[in-house]
This record gives structure tokens, C-alpha cells and sequence, in this order.
């Protein structure tokens, strides 16, 4: 596992190339045996992790409950909700049989053919169906609502095209699924958890985004409205990053699912279902990470600060150990990850971009010239600026720089979107703008068909209908028709 | 979900019917529409994760890093090492093709026979092939030894006799795999994280375990050792909770993974596995739980501390509040999980039945005329014993008649355990013993034949060598061949 650090691809020579890169040499993940299935490595799975807890916590305190519904589902449950069906029956892993048996020649095992399931099983690409077939035995009366449940689970879409973290065959992530007695409770429920991914996203991620509502042509498959956060990448490509489902009473009727309400009248169940993955990894790496490697925001890094000593001999390198371990000590009673590096097999440049690579927020370099005059080397990954800073009091100094960087990497990051985002009157110039990259701010008729046409002819699909949206009155670029609001088009991961 | 509270079946009627009940009736589990598959409720849900929680911290003390690997497993992989094949690749669930399509006449949806894939896939039962297949490259000199990595992952097995929890298709677990440059090395590994194990069990779960080894019959498939946590359960059969394996070079060899050693020769690398499941909520469940329903240690109760008011009026149910909201403050200060029951839908005798159900260690209950006292009735589950104690310093007693719980149910199990272990050294007497239940320690010849013929006999197995046997020279009851120490034998789950 001896790193190599050889230079990335810049990120202007080839950005994708210089994503793929980074995946691999930060030891995010790399491609496994297994058409479009990634493994995770430690490095990466620390930052999955990290987004996890926060997530969970999150969801926790609007009251959610984590629990677990199977992997598999039987077949003829896509088939109840008929949009559902189409969208999720198409490319997934179908299991068939139950077992495996020596092959008659010897050869190794092939798949009995006794062993034929009397109905296949799907592995989950989403879990409405098999979760509605659930609760249909758990709520009778508006005194089981709401029900709030998440879960966090591996699932499967046979992706033909993969990426590592953006697109792959397997992944991890969580999905609420929750049930309420009003129209309106669920609706909140969606608002309220598209606000909890928000929050998530720039508070943590530092990855500013938009908040709107899908057009039907981006809905997902079974929902009556889909919202979603949007984020933009170096490239000025969008990636939606989460998105929350108000699914009406679609999946209560596929599955039956009534309720008594409070005036004692049989009702169909009103469903929300909300989810994000580690398609969160790709918004993260391709939001703020440079040629030198990954720029990770302090809130998720595993390692937050790195200490690396600089000696000529044992003796220095005690005085350094004594120096360093009081401080190790005082950043971790603060609740800060702290990483002292004074391994001795490898020379401090091979440490100094091998934390690079992997965005260590804070990197600390002591030597005996430092200790002799109270000083000690700060570099913040954010900006690669170096400075020699005052070791008394050092601990703060570290904690409010690690609050400097999470901010500044939301900053530039906003500044970035802002940047690229432009108004757009006529369909020319349009064109012109997608083909250049950025978030397009422009009018549409709201049909299904506009959109249709605009995305074969620039590969630009409309990202969403911020909910913040200012009502402004124009009309469509193509069709001439009247819009009562822009909306945001751009292309996308 | 009106919880109904019904008498459980009593354990001396049917164990077997207490076990199902319970795990239905307090919210744990039920079972699913795919066979063999549970549904995990979130009450059971939110003890699994206060278990992972607690193991996922003792695991990464000791320098265990989680990862993720792939879902599926090429089937050709299992063929790789002999004798995993034997035991890993007969039930289990095979992905033969990745699409479906509207069936022909519109009745729903079928395979699609043209997505057939090249080698089927298999859902990983265990995951030792495709993470060797993995560390291929990911070491090559002793400089990347050790590698010390862990999953949590679901897993599985298509048992064809499945209980909650006890045997599932589905299960969740975690799976560790290490390699590293000596076999002294990896030994020593397999016995570290059985130590881990059996401090978890017995510290968190309060499950007295025997650490020991398994005979040759019992081995995992592909293990040169495997070491198991063994607990009995109230019905004196045995639980194997957990096992730690000593792999030694044979998945190396089987994927080929070489490393340059420290005197610089290309070695095989040497491994283990380790592995819990939720298989530990039935071992949680079967050790402490009574015939009123669950009893949890206090250290994974999701609610520790219950709190019901007792008022015949608003006026009262304030005086209750203003008392009681403190005290929840102040033993959420302290660490510790407390619900306030002041829903005025339920009577409190529902509530003091469903808590007890739920296993909640510890009820308080405060009416007008305790607040007129200065006192409040405690009940601790373990022994439902109740007492009026003073207000005053509440918190402090909670906190530790907790922890008396927690040693209480340790200690009741482990004389349960005591009492229930015989020492036999005729087969007549062992026949006898083993139809009663029980660990029995008996000489045996070591032999897999004389163990083979014990189980078709008795249907008892060996459990373990425990690690800390005596010395005791005896003679097998069958074969009246020669034994060095006493191995324990059990009928088991």
C-alpha cells in the first residue's frame, strides 16, 4: 500500500481525469471485481462516516427512528405503483435461484437449477415498496401517525455507465420513508427534511446549494413532487445531492395502507420518502479540492490537524515529542482529530504532500529552530499559506483557523456559484452559455416537451424551480410562451 | 400500531413460543414478505445500534479501521479456497441477470432473458474472498502489514430453518479481516478480538461467555482455528454469540496475496476474520428477559429510565411536571436515556405494563402524595421489586441502582450458568444430562468420528475447548481413548 505521489492531472487539463485521479491516490475508493461496484477504503469510508453521524443526529432530533427492511424484494411488489414500476423495474440486480452446486465436470460450482425461485427478487434499488407492504400492518389509526423511520441501507440500480461515488451499480445511503394523516403534514415532512439536507450541505459539507422542486420530467418515479438541493461543481456542472419526495397517497393505495382519522373516516395514508449517499463524497471532493489533492472542510475531516516534526537527531526529536504531546493532548480535550506524525520512515516532504492529498485542514511543522524561538509552522490547506505563529496558546489559534477554513471553503465556493450563474433571455444565447459551463437562469413554459427538446439539443435539463424563487413574468426562450419565474437549467453529474 | 399487551406465553409452558412472542410483542422484529427475512423494528433497532456503537469503538481501539466492499461476489471467487467452497457456496442467493421488462401480456413485470449476465453473482455470505481478492494490491512489502479492517455490512444465507434474530436469511453483522507478516502475529489478532468479544458480552450485554476453541467439525470453512464466545441461554441450550478465526495463510494462497518480508522474501501474508451478528440481540434476549417480557442491561437500553405521573387533575399533573422536568435534565446531564410518560391517553397501568415488556430498567412514578412526602416509588425490572425513596438526590440513586442492575443481571446469569454446568464422565450419565439441558464438561478423544457419533446420538455438539481448561488427564466416554482436558458439550442454537 506504499503511496505514490505523482502529480494529479490539473484540473484544467482534463477535470474528470483529475477526478478519478484523486478517488485513487487520496485512497478514497477504487473499482472493485464487480461491474460499477466501488470498494470503500478507510480514508474514505472515515469521511462517510463522519456525514453519517451528522446525518443521523440530524434526522434524529425531528424525531426520526432508524430501523431495517429487508434487501430483497419480490418482484410483483414494483409492479404496484405503475410510474414506480417504470422507473425503478428497469435495470436491477434480479436474483433467481438459491443455490449453487458442484459442477457435474468438476470445473467449480455452477448455479443448481432445482434451486429456481418460484418468484425472483430484486436487490432494493429504493425500499417504498417492500416499507408500504410493511406498514400496512402498523397503522390502523391517526394514533399511529406519523410514523417517521429511516434507514441506512446498501442499494443497487445496473448502472451502464459508472463513476466512483457519483454513479455506481452498489451504494450506500440512507432512506426516510415516513406516513402522515394530512396532506399538509406530509408536505411539511418533505420541506422540513429538504431543509435538514441543507443545512447539512453548507453548514458541514460547506457546500452551498438550492433549494426548489423538480419539473415533472425529474420527479421521482411514484411522487407528486420532488424537491431537491443542487450544488455546483469546479466544472459548472450541477450535481443534485439529495432530494426529499412528497409521494401524496400513491404508495398507501399500491399497498392498501388506511387509517382511521380523527373524525373516524377511513383514509388513505399521505407518504413522504427523502434520501441521500455517498454520492455526497463526489459533491464534496468536486466542490473544493485543488490540484495538490483533496480540500476537505474541517467539520468531516478525519484527520483535522497534522503535526509533523523536523529534526536531525534523536536528541532534537525529544525535545520536539515533549514539546508536541502536551499539545496533542490539549487539541484532543478540545475535540479536535489530531494526527502527530513523527514516524521516521519516511522524510517530511513525503509527509507534506502526502497530507495534502488526503486535505488535512491544519498542518502544524515544529523544529528546534522554532522550539528555541517559541514559534512553530501553521499551513492552512485551504489557501497552502504558510506562517510562523506563536506556540503559546497554539491550541486556540488551531481551533478558530479550523473555523476560518470551514468558512472561507463555503465562501469561495458561493462566490464560485455566484459567479457562474447567469440570466439568460434567448435561446442563443443559451446555447452559447451551457456549452461554457454555469447555472442558467432562464424562463420556460413549463411543458414537459420544452424541456424534452432543450436537453437533446444542449444535454441541459432544468435542475430545479428554486423554492426562493423571485416571480418575475417573461416568456419561454424557445417557445415564446408566457413563465411566471426562472428557473435553473444547467447540465449535470 | 396500538400496542396490544397480552400475556406472553410462560417460559416453562413453550421457551421456544416465549422467545417468538416476545420478539413480536416488544417491538423487535417481525417477520417479513421475503422468506427468511425479518423486518428490524425501531425498539429493536435502537439496542443493534447502542451494540454497534459500543463495538465499533473497542474495535477501533485497537487500530481497526471500517471500510466497505461490494454487496456481490463473483461466483468463481467462492471455488478459490476448498473448503470455504464446501461451506459457503451451497444456499445461497445467486443474481443471474440485471434486468426486467414489461411482460408480453401486460401482466406485469418478468426477467428479461437477454440481461443475462456472463458469470452469475452471488450475495456475499461472508465476505474472506472478495476482500483477499482486494488486499492483492494493497500489499506488497511487510511495510503495509498490518491491515487491520472492518465491515458493517448485511450478509446472506438461505437457511432453510430461520428463527428472529437466532438464524435469518438476512442478517446484519460485521465482518474484521486482517492480514498480517507472522503467523504469531495473526494468532495473536484472532485472540485479541475474541477478548474484545467476551468484554463486550459480558460488560455491556451482561452475557457470561466461555472463550474457547472449536473442535475441527465446528471450524469455520477455511480456518485453521476458529475461536468462539459461548453463552447459554435460560433454557440451558448454548449460543455461540461470536467467532474470531485464525486463517493462516489459506485465502492468501487462494488470491495470491504475497508480501516481501523483513528479510526481504516473498512470503504468503497471514490472516483472520472475526465476526457478530444480530444474532447477539437473541443471545441479549434469552439470557435476562422474564416472563413479563424484556430485560435489558442498562448500558444498551435505549430508555433507561422511565418516568410516570399519577394526578387525578391538571392541577396536579403541573405540580408533577414543575418536580419532574429537573429531574430529566438532570439525568440527561449525567448521560443517561430518560423518558418522561406524561401522555394522557394511556392509563398508567398500560403504560407500567408496556415498559416492563420493553425491558426498561428502571420506572419511577410520582403522584400528589409522594411530592407531599418528598418521596417517589422506585421499580427496577430485574427483580420488579418496588420502594419509595426520597426525592432528594434522585438522580444519584438512579444512577446507581443502573449500575447495580447492570452487575445484578450479570451475576444472576452466570450463577444460572454455574448451576447448569455438570461434569460427567460416563456416556449413560451424559445422555441423561444433555435431555435435561446444560453445559457438560466430558473427557473426549479429540476425534471428529466420536463427536460425529455424540451429535447423531444426543444432538449434542462440542461448543468449545475452553481456552482456560485444566489439565486433567481422562479417558473419552465412548472410546475410553486418552483426554488431556474436559471439552464442553451442549445441544445448541
Amino acid at each position: 500500500m506504499a503511496i505514490e505521489i505523482k502529480d494529479l492531472t490539473k484540473r484544467s487539463v482534463n477535470y474528470s481525469q483529475w477526478y478519478n485521479d484523486l478517488v485513487i491516490k487520496a485512497d478514497l475508493a477504487e473499482q472493485s471485481a464487480v461491474r460499477g461496484c466501488m470498494v470503500i477504503k478507510p480514508y474514505g469510508y472515515a469521511i462517510w462516516e463522519k456525514m453519517q453521524r451528522q446525518l443521523d443526529e440530524m434526522f434524529k432530533a425531528t424525531g426520526v427512528q432508524n430501523a431495517y427492511f429487508p434487501l430483497l424484494i419480490p418482484k410483483s411488489f414494483l409492479s404496484r405503483e405503475a410510474e414506480h414500476v417504470e422507473g425503478f423495474a428497469k435495470e436491477c440486480a434480479v436474483v433467481t435461484h438459491h443455490r449453487l452446486m458442484n459442477a457435474p465436470d468438476g470445473s467449480g460450482v455452477v448455479v443448481d437449477p432445482e434451486a429456481r425461485l418460484e418468484e425472483e427478487l430484486i436487490i432494493r434499488p429504493t425500499s417504498e415498496t417492500i416499507i408500504w407492504n410493511t406498514y400496512r400492518n402498523w397503522i390502523s389509526s391517526y394514533r399511529d401517525l406519523p410514523l417517521l423511520i429511516n434507514q441506512w441501507a446498501n442499494v443497487m440500480r445496473w448502472e451502464m455507465r459508472t463513476r466512483m461515488f457519483l454513479r455506481t451499480a452498489e451504494f450506500l445511503w440512507q432512506e426516510g420513508h415516513t406516513a402522515h394523516a394530512t396532506k399538509e403534514e406530509a408536505q411539511a415532512e418533505a420541506i422540513q427534511m429538504l431543509n435538514v439536507y441543507a443545512d447539512f450541505a453548507e453548514k458541514y459539507m460547506a457546500v452551498p446549494v438550492i433549494k426548489g422542486v423538480k419539473s415533472a420530467n425529474e420527479r421521482f418515479a411514484g411522487a407528486l413532487e420532488t424537491y431537491t438541493i443542487e450544488a455546483m461543481m469546479q466544472d459548472g456542472k450541477a450535481l443534485q445531492s439529495g432530494t426529499s419526495h412528497f409521494l401524496g397517497q400513491n404508495f398507501a393505495k399500491a399497498f392498501d395502507v388506511k387509517f382511521v382519522n380523527n373524525e373516524n373516516k377511513l383514509d388513505y395514508v399521505w407518504a413522504t420518502s427523502w434520501g441521500v449517499s455517498t454520492r455526497l463524497m463526489g459533491a464534496l471532493i468536486m466542490t473544493h479540492s485543488d490540484d495538490n489533492g483533496l480540500v476537505l472542510p474541517p467539520k468531516l475531516a478525519p484527520i483535522q490537524v497534522v503535526i509533523v516534526p523536523i529534526y536531525k537527531n534523536q536528541e532534537q526529536l525529544d525535545e520536539i515529542n515533549a514539546k508536541v504531546n502536551p499539545i496533542v493532548e490539549n487539541l484532543r480535550a478540545m475535540g479536535i482529530s489530531v494526527k502527530y506524525d513523527n514516524a521516521d520512515n519516511k522524510r517530511p516532504g513525503f509527509k507534506f504532500a502526502d497530507y495534502e492529498l488526503k486535505g488535512v485542514p491544519v498542518r502544524l511543522v515544529l523544529g528546534a529552530r522554532d522550539i528555541a524561538n517559541g514559534t512553530i509552522e501553521v499551513m492552512r490547506r485551504d489557501t497552502l499559506e504558510k506562517s510562523s505563529i506563536s506556540l503559546e496558546g497554539i491550541e486556540n489559534t488551531v481551533k478558530a483557523l479550523l473555523d476560518e477554513i470551514q468558512d472561507n471553503i463555503f465562501k469561495k465556493a458561493l462566490n464560485f456559484r455566484n459567479e457562474m450563474t447567469y440570466k439568460v433571455d434567448n435561446y442563443e444565447d443559451f446555447k452559447q452559455q451551457i456549452e461554457k459551463g454555469g447555472f442558467v437562469l432562464a424562463h420556460w413554459d413549463g411543458t414537459p416537451e420544452t424541456e424534452d427538446r432543450i436537453k437533446e439539443e444542449t444535454k441541459a435539463t432544468i435542475r430545479c424551480i428554486p423554492l426562493d424563487a423571485e416571480p418575475e413574468d417573461g416568456v419561454d426562450m424557445l417557445t415564446g410562451k408566457p413563465s411566471k419565474c426562472r428557473v435553473i437549467f444547467a447540465r449535470n453529474y
